[in-house]
């Protein structure tokens, strides 16, 4: 391990322990009724964190320090909120009906249907509200940027809307640009969405938002190309969740349509477009970000 | 018809007209994969719009005139959206299980409980996508301040939080206190966000608030006494939903509490305290939030 990859993996490990910290935090079992610890379980202990990775990567790339109470932490705790209430409503027996998530049962098979669907929807009200802290350590046009952006990543034009066309896409024959279509809204809005909400966290001069924007949307796309085929190569004890799924339910996948050596190659140059992307931002401290890539590229579950 | 009720009646026309308006404009159509046509089939048609009214009423009640697409009309309908979410997720199988709402097949009966689920959850994001236009029409300090209430109001600590009390209070014994603790979260906290999201678009002056917080609190009370209520003293048809079945649920209500009587006394006596708050506020136009009580206080559905 060379100095920078030692410093990378550093920077990996305080930062995983920081979100992790705040996560614990700000996802409280004061909640009544159990609904306080259906959100703790359904968020804390297990996940990879990529998404808090990424808003607090984009937010440095410019230079800036995370402060832990901060609006990058905020932020990177928003996203990986939303992205948890995903897992916990399409782990429901009425979507994709999965067992085990991260290795554990899933919420509604430890707390029950109805209090998994509340899980979700106050996770996504709790994202929400720790963009605002209301006691003035968030700038108000920060806070309403972060809202409006976390908001449509997360909405029927983003990650629900991908979602629906998932569903409507069982058993059909999806070409590639309409796979990627439906992989842009359901995967890609909000990884590209955690990119440019550190962005503006960070101050990230306004040159170099186009470069991180596509360097989130290829990053994205390549993200769920690795998970297609994860889906195939993989074991459901390594993944936390069930292997060969997609197959089982006749779901279009990367794989299904290129075949699984193009598929690996296609997540392959997709990442190297993405850090090429973040060369191009002229950003001086995209290192993080780089590594983020080459984590996706390489992550086993 | 006095010349004053003739001019709450008009009010009650044309903002609920406006606030149709508002929400067919911003609920789209052009989400993918039916989603979007499932989101307008749980918004549209048939809504009494309580909680957009109060929200236009609180505006007002300091004498500020409402815009058409406006901060407090982006308020009006953001309530309204996390109030039909909250009904598509309550009427799903895993909770209610209900068919029937607003006279009209529930989302889940129409379009499936999938589509149901992501209905709702899309829906959450949208009315935090109201609050912030991202056109610079909205301040960004309220935006801000909207965000947070609303937030608070719909997650575990307000209406998720509160119906999570509801599961878990079925069969049990609770007393008043316990109930009206559970309703002040389940829909107290949303109608009280209401007026309280009005006052801040309508820039109500600070020392009127606490008694427009007052207002709100004993009229949300009201309002869940009233349907206790009804759910014993009307009929499905009138209801538009099913009618009956706190009991046939086993549910704690008021009417199980109190009896029948004693319960439509105490509905009235805290409409008569919510309009003496309203009269202590000192407000120039209350006559909007006087007459949404008497509302709440007469309503048959």
């Amino acid at each position: 391990m060379n100095t920078s990859s030692l410093n990378t993996a550093q920077w990996m490990a305080a930062h995983m322990h920081a979100v992790e910290q705040a996560l614990s935090d700000w996802v409280c079992a004061d909640v009544p009724a159990g609904l306080g610890d259906a959100m703790r379980y359904a968020v804390l202990d297990g996940g990879k964190r990529l998404r808090p990775l990424l808003v607090l990567a984009a937010s440095e790339s410019a230079g800036a320090a995370v402060l832990p109470r901060g609006a990058a932490m905020r932020a990177a705790c928003a996203v990986e909120l939303i992205h948890a209430y995903s897992l916990v409503h399409d782990d429901m027996p009425c979507m994709d009906n999965d067992v085990l998530r991260r290795g554990k049962p899933t919420v509604h098979v430890q707390y029950g249907q109805a209090q998994a669907l509340l899980t979700g929807d106050a996770l996504q009200a709790l994202a929400f509200e720790l963009l605002v802290p209301g006691d003035g350590s968030v700038d108000d046009a920060l806070a309403a940027q972060l809202c409006r952006r976390l908001a449509l990543a997360a909405g029927g034009q983003g990650m629900a809307g991908g979602q629906a066309i998932d569903l409507a896409s069982v058993g059909l024959a999806l070409n590639q640009s309409e796979l990627e279509h439906m992989h842009r809204l359901k995967t890609g809005a909000l990884l590209q969405g955690c990119v440019l909400m550190g962005a503006a966290c960070g101050q990230v001069p306004p040159r170099a938002l186009p470069h991180l924007a596509d360097y989130g949307h290829r990053l994205g796309l390549a993200f769920q190309v690795v998970d297609d085929v994860l889906d195939v190569v993989s074991d459901t004890a390594t993944l936390g969740k069930t292997a060969g799924k997609d197959a089982d339910q006749d779901k279009p996948t990367f794989v299904s349509l290129l075949g699984l050596e193009k598929a690996q190659t296609y997540a392959n140059d997709l990442l190297t477009q993405a850090q090429a992307a973040l060369v191009r931002s002229e950003l001086p401290n995209v290192a993080p970000l780089h590594a983020l890539a080459d984590l996706v590229g390489g992550r086993r579950h």
